[in-house]
């Protein structure tokens, strides 16, 4: 069985991500980011997530972005609440860190070389997503043709594959393909700014987009927010 | 003035490359990466750089490349030594670490956005590099594309170039550049199997390229070797 990357937040979308991997008929292994974020609550979720598939490979490697900033990482400024979901903004939401996906990628495809495996897995959504530029296609197609340059495989005539398979998707589509495939949502975590307890605020924009998604989805959302 | 992220190492290429963003016009910032490599001694250079170039900003991302081996990385295998040059190889050495530039220039991308900085400077070399892959100009222009649609600067109309002013330059040529601009290559390091007092051992690949480039160039070469 061939192994493929999947890199996993410990969210819906990586969630149903590996889901989709699996039936696919890889073997995962799971590369998660510790990264000073102020939601670490979602590593928990991750390790979860890597139990409930079975996964025996996931690293969690320790990245240092706080030079970059970002309402993301635990010492910035405050998670937005409340707000008009950005499926319907053109702005970029303040929760944005600069060249996350790219730094997450250029690891994947690193451990994936080590591995001798030519798949990899992200969960990037383009139609409810949070507004940020390195989740639409055209920069994981850019992002991929870089990868099949970088490294030694490439050289070798090895090609890496980035698969997206929920970048066209809603997120209630998600949520169907998950619940069809056999994710337990409960498991996941998405909030933004989470109680120590680890409950869900209800009211960030992840919180929002993943209430909608379920409602639309016309599945029970498992989750227990602080505020409905 | 303008402000460039130069990707700072401590060897002679990155030392060159501050010597041409400077004389390009930039207000350099240096990033450089402590990844468990071998030859920690180099970050006491890169520091050491720096303050040579009176830069004021330098930052040092600690990277977690563990995962990934590699000889670089402290803990792996042997650094090999005496070997023909790899400029006349076609092999990629073990002290390829895989997808290192990808990791390096993610994060100075990621850097660049937050300083509102559309330039930065990378040492790579294509003629007498070590066989990496990540060091070919059709690799950097990829990545240039990628960097182009992976952030908020992307989208909004301000856009990154990749400097690789060395990319087409002998290792003489690149001292020979260095010497005019001033470089003292006496504070740069190159070994990548250095004693523990510092000192180069002039024997691997990397002594051995310098070597050859300060004799090709006719400069003397300021750096003490174990072994000549």
């Amino acid at each position: 069985m061939s192994k493929a990357v999947v890199l996993l937040s410990g969210g819906l979308d990586s969630a149903t991500c590996c889901a989709v991997a699996k039936s696919d008929g890889f073997e995962i292994v799971a590369l998660s980011f510790c990264y000073g974020q102020r939601h670490t609550v979602e590593l928990a979720a991750a390790r979860r997530v890597a139990r409930a598939f079975g996964i025996t490979e996931h690293r969690i490697a320790e990245i240092d972005l706080h030079a970059f900033g970002g309402a993301l990482l635990s010492d910035a400024t405050d998670v937005p609440k409340d707000r008009i979901l950005q499926a319907e903004e053109a702005d970029i939401p303040p929760t944005y860190v600069p060249a996350r996906n790219t730094i997450f990628l250029a690891y994947a495809i690193g451990w994936a070389e080590v591995l001798s495996c030519g798949d990899i897995y992200i969960g990037v959504n383009a139609v409810d997503y949070s507004g940020y530029p390195d989740c639409r296609p055209e920069y994981i197609e850019a992002f991929q043709k870089t990868a099949n340059l970088a490294t030694k495989a490439a050289i070798e005539g090895r090609s890496l594959t980035i698969h997206t398979p929920l970048i066209n998707l809603s997120k209630a589509g998600i949520i169907r393909l998950g619940s069809d495939l056999g994710v337990d949502y409960g498991i996941t975590h998405s909030c933004y700014d989470p109680s120590t307890d680890g409950l869900a605020c209800g009211r960030c924009d992840s919180c929002l987009l993943r209430k909608r998604g379920f409602a639309e989805a016309g599945v029970v959302d498992p989750t227990t927010y602080q505020q409905s």
